[in-house]
């Protein structure tokens, strides 16, 4: 049997991460009582001595479906947890040093308008990674969720109003795989750093109320950066925190944008 | 010598368009005494007749080239003389009854900031197409510039004031070859679609303008998309003329979305 | 109450499509007695008369909010049913001629690898639009999915081998909303369109299996464009089929493209 | 005058990046007696002290518009030395510690194709940044150029030929400010680590000797990543150099890559 894999390369360069990219496939998650049917993009990688010319990328894909062929005994509560599992399975079949597998996916929120109290469905872009070096681990769990940023500097020097626009707010946090922390509550603390959090249904009440907070909360992307990073430092411990946030601005062509970093 | 190309194939179904797309090169055009430089992303396409199995897709990229190589004796003022060429370059190769060309690009304008009449360089995006039917052509312009709404109904029902966001205004012109139309003048029709055109240079004395002037025009996507149609209406003639606007509201995830025609 | 949406515009024209786009939901869907859940993109569009400053936009929402709510007691079978009970509540709300709902979403498909019979999730992209005009219904069935193209005229001319490429084949089809049309059959005729059809898992045993095929089918663009719609010919029928093909071609930066239409 | 950037803020920590992003503009280089017309996409950072509430955005479109103003004077011959000219400037305007600056652009190379000798213009997409980190300068050269790879494990076990597929291959160079190194060698690097190098126009004779090729050079991933390494190795000194090969295979949905690293 030819493995071609298993070859000497020409040029004996240690290579940092082969693998896979963009691979889209279907994982069921229960979690706090709740079902999430995700089809996550997901990249995985490992390392590759410089004594091999290839990795042999079904063992990738075979690790991913044998896990999720387990799946149904019901055991997997998070991406990061499956993630670890597939890791794990590709250890056996690859002997790696360092491997990583990253699920881009999006979560829905079930909430309630700010006034009139109606039900409203909130979707949010997620990002699960997990990265073994060395046999530790290690996760990095994103989000990334919109609002708005209303300029303090034009409220201040204008009578007519301000400057408003649509808002990126962006989240990572990395810690240990046993540090429990909740997406949702990293959503929480980017919606509640924005000028105003948004929603997807608002009656004219609503809207008035979201209006007014946007007005009462003049933020630069500056701020919000800062708020991200503020209310994470007392909710999330253990970690390396870093916050982004880019606003669309609806005075200009570009956008703006501030990034910071804290570890708790 | 051997042409797949032109055998028979096996399911003898006349196909609309066969071509190239997403090709990128080198344009250089010369109009109103300034020198533009274009590196467009091309489609390209033409009809195939039942009886052949494909189209030489080399003779779409030399019609390209030669017609590029041309250039040089400085007869292209526009990109659809451009094309104009390269389709009639391609009729020779290729015994077409309909074919199609496509330009995407950006084009700078150099303006001058409200209040401070300070410089600043504006880029927008813009397509140029050309069809020839059965040997008559038409063109078809289209320019997306970036903008804003500020939001009527909210305006006049807060007190604090509205919610403002960044825009973008489409405007799509078809029309016979040889009606002149300028995209400059398409760009500037949309520009005064919005609550406020925007620029890229802003001092403090022109962002309270462009913060006034969108409190003092209020619009709906709808307005947007109406104020366009009708500064088209007296300046563009006999063409079909198309509008769009889609705002990217700061109170929501979602975006609104305006569209017309009309004929003039 | 002020009800700005309800004033008479400036200019008095009639739009073709007003609404929202790009609002993402959850939606369950129980079909085959398979459950699938989508987190779709939304758009959703109908006509304004030229007497009205603008629509409601929040009654969008409100629809779609109110139909997910009604989801529970299990009475909606595909995207285009949920779309049709979205629109006829927005005709009681809002008094429309026409209007449009559009899904954007991806389907997962459980298959078998070829040789080594392994179980293989394959996720491809799907829309479903619905249509309203005048009281009439027309929904439009559209698929997108990843195969290859390998090169008829290189393979004859050279003893080597060919150029072989990822391609990508869409297939459209317009029909009456009841007639019953399965996306996964419009899948299965793309897929056997290419050259060779793909899977996420090949073990050794696949991938010579694939490799083969796609040397023993070269097809042109063209040829899988015939193919796709000679093969829907005899399965879907009074309907506009439209079949379109993009080869990412190996041998150039530029992709090549092909796209007719037959009606059954 | 209201300086709101200059107050103090709520939450009292240092931004590590604050500025503007996907700003537009038309800069002119001229270049080994050739010259070249951008319209970069440009990011403009600089580091915000934990005692100032903001930066002044204006004042980075400013120090951008200057400098392009004076340019007519010629004497900027690369992206990076304008960069670096727009980073003293904004020192000026405001104290920083670090700043970076990043433009995203295309490049023409004028290439003769292999068999035919006949012109053909090939784009290129690159990225050139420079990052000012307490006076000290680095610049960071990436050129992305897209290639193919040919697999030669299944070309080793196959008897028909193999599966071929476009690949992307992406090399990145930091070094110091000084250092000179050309964007067409280190594109020329890529083009050589490929399985074979495309072109925009290929006669017939021409397609047969790529089709050759890749078949004489099947790589993997893993391959053309180390190529790249190893032929950057002997031609850019005293830089950290980076590859990436992403391949878009043409027997799956998904993407392979390798991704490595040396110091010379």
């Amino acid at each position: 049997m030819i493995n071609t894999q298993d070859e000497s390369p020409k040029h004996q360069l240690k290579l940092e991460r082969v693998g896979i990219k963009n691979l889209k496939t279907l994982i069921k998650i229960e979690r706090n009582n709740k079902e999430y049917m995700h089809i996550p993009k997901i990249n995985i990688f490992m390392d590759l001595t410089e004594d091999k010319k290839g990795v042999h990328m079904s063992r990738f894909i075979e690790s991913i479906t044998e896990i999720l062929e387990d799946e149904v005994r019901g055991e997997h509560n998070s991406l990061e947890q499956i993630g670890k599992h597939i890791l794990e399975k590709l250890k056996v079949k690859h002997s790696y040093i360092s491997a990583e597998i990253e699920f881009e996916s999006e979560i829905p929120l079930f909430e309630i308008t700010p006034v009139s109290k109606k039900d409203t469905i909130e979707i949010h872009d997620i990002k699960v990674s997990l990265r073994n070096n060395n046999g530790s681990w290690i996760k990095i769990l994103e989000v990334s969720v919109i609002g708005n940023t209303a300029c303090p500097h034009a409220l201040a020097v204008n009578k007519k109003g301000t400057h408003i626009q649509r808002a990126i707010g962006n989240l990572r946090i990395e810690t240990d795989f046993d540090n429990d922390i909740d997406l949702e509550e990293m959503i929480r603390v980017v919606d509640n750093s924005f000028s105003s959090r948004v929603f997807t249904l608002l009656k004219t009440e609503d809207e008035s109320f979201v209006v007014d907070r946007m007005h009462n909360n003049p933020f630069f992307v500056e701020d919000v950066c800062r708020n991200m990073l503020s209310l994470s430092f007392s909710k999330f411990k253990k970690s390396k925190i870093h916050a982004e946030c880019l606003s669309q601005e609806s005075i200009h062509r570009h956008d703006v944008f501030a990034e910071g970093a804290i570890e708790t």
